[in-house]
């Protein structure tokens, strides 16, 4: 939307210095947009921001790997941490801000709040990290508040969390309108994920099976067959070409809410989580009825 | 802090015509506060007005009985609603919006979130009203993102609410500066409250009682007597001068934590929550250390 040449990238770390960042935007009457990450920033990562600048005259992007959405046991520890890359990469792709704030400053000696969003994050991976929803939540109702933004870019990679997040900022009146971005794949279809590095070569190798039982699936359903029957061929795919899986689902596109039997009537998506050794892997297709 | 003439009192029922009222205030650089509030006013309330008055040059009261912060067999139903009166009195003490939404304004059809705040929630009110700081926190987020006010105004007389309300604010990077109100009284000492009207005047009668015991009790803290010996006294006398007692207790007035054994070594609170007939009355008081 602007016309001025591109800027370089700040970088901050404290909310004060965002907000006199982007106070300073607003006073010259500029539109805000954010995409927030938790760094180890792919081409996935790059197109939200490529996105949000297409909406927006001044782009902050946030990298924060939030404790709050790790149980015990999952990987907060050996999550990526490429805070250097990430910041070369969004210069690159023409971001405004990095804000980039510490664990100490997000969560407070006696910080004691806990944002619970219902509805859509009901079942899938609530199934799996009963915890997850209510630190994204969490978190992104203090960054929404932070950076005061006229819009937020989210992926559907995270497609429930999309869901999750829609009904955080309208239930709790953000003012922030919620734009989704397209999945980016590798060419064999594999979703892109800050998590294929933990990958082996045989496991990468494995991965791109997920994405073509899901598009199958979807598929299966765009013909119109039976719910029931085409989501057990593809669990039955999915148990045979993975370590394990927690889910592989069609649900309501709009609500999550479970699908009546027979062929989809309303807008499906399917959504699968399956496991690579200690990775997991999830991705999702749109099923729209014929 | 502003030279204008006091201006009439303006009234909006939806978000969207709240947030261009102040948004236009906003622009021209003029400091919101805010003033939220279940109606019924009374001077406690309008003291509150003032209070924001003085620091801010434009100031919006609500006026919204929350449901989510009552329990099913509590007074809903029965809460006295004025709104006419209100609007009244808010103009009178130059207010100079009301905000009034319905509940369908706040709650949309799918509405699924709770706000939780922790630490000084526990205990005390909640130990007799669990649900009542989720609904007041859900309904307070809500409202400061709608309103996005430079400071709230809340009175001391929720003086739990008051320490929640904070650690909301903090915790959820409002950007609000959260302003106490001293308890406004009756010429007996008796706290101004909405709720008083429910009492007979029997009732009304014995109602002075509360503040005498718990100002006794702050009085015997303040002189160095050990704190669960001048605790038990007063409850005695609650438990004797009422139909039935919530609590009587003294906390940390910073933390609401309880207070170690002895005479009290930090500022303290006394707070109490007593019953006569079906009507609840809370009141509390400062201790300060010698």
């Amino acid at each position: 939307m602007s016309d001025l040449p591109h800027l370089p990238l700040t970088a901050v770390d404290t909310p004060a210095d965002l907000r006199k960042a982007v106070m300073a935007w607003r006073r010259a009457g500029l539109k805000v947009g954010f995409v927030p990450t938790m760094g180890a920033l792919h081409d996935g990562h790059i197109s939200l921001v490529e996105l949000a600048l297409r909406h927006c005259d001044r782009v902050v992007a946030s990298v924060f790997v939030n404790p709050a959405q790790f149980a015990p046991g999952e990987d907060f520890d050996a999550y990526p941490r490429t805070l250097e890359t990430d910041a070369a990469k969004l210069a690159e792709a023409h971001c405004h801000l990095l804000y980039a704030p510490t664990a100490r400053a997000m969560y407070p000696e006696g910080f004691a709040l806990k944002v619970q969003v219902g509805g859509p994050s009901e079942g899938l991976e609530t199934d799996f990290r009963p915890h997850f929803f209510d630190g994204v939540a969490t978190v992104v109702a203090k960054l929404f508040n932070q950076v005061r933004p006229d819009i937020a870019v989210f992926g559907e990679k995270d497609y429930q969390q999309l869901l999750v997040i829609r009904r955080l900022a309208a239930d709790l009146d953000h003012g922030v309108a919620i734009i989704p971005g397209p999945v980016v794949r590798e060419d064999d279809g594999l979703a892109l994920s800050s998590r294929n590095v933990y990958l082996s070569q045989d496991e990468r190798a494995r991965a791109v099976r997920l994405n073509e039982i899901l598009k199958d699936f979807a598929q299966a359903l765009e013909r119109g067959d039976d719910v029931a029957t085409a989501q057990a061929r593809a669990l039955a795919k999915a148990a045979n070409g993975f370590d394990g899986v927690d889910y592989v689902e069609a649900r309501c596109a709009e609500t999550l809410a479970e699908l009546p039997a027979g062929p989809i009537d309303r807008p499906a998506r399917v959504l699968g989580a399956v496991w690579l050794g200690k990775t997991r892997l999830i991705d999702n297709f749109a099923a729209d009825p014929a």
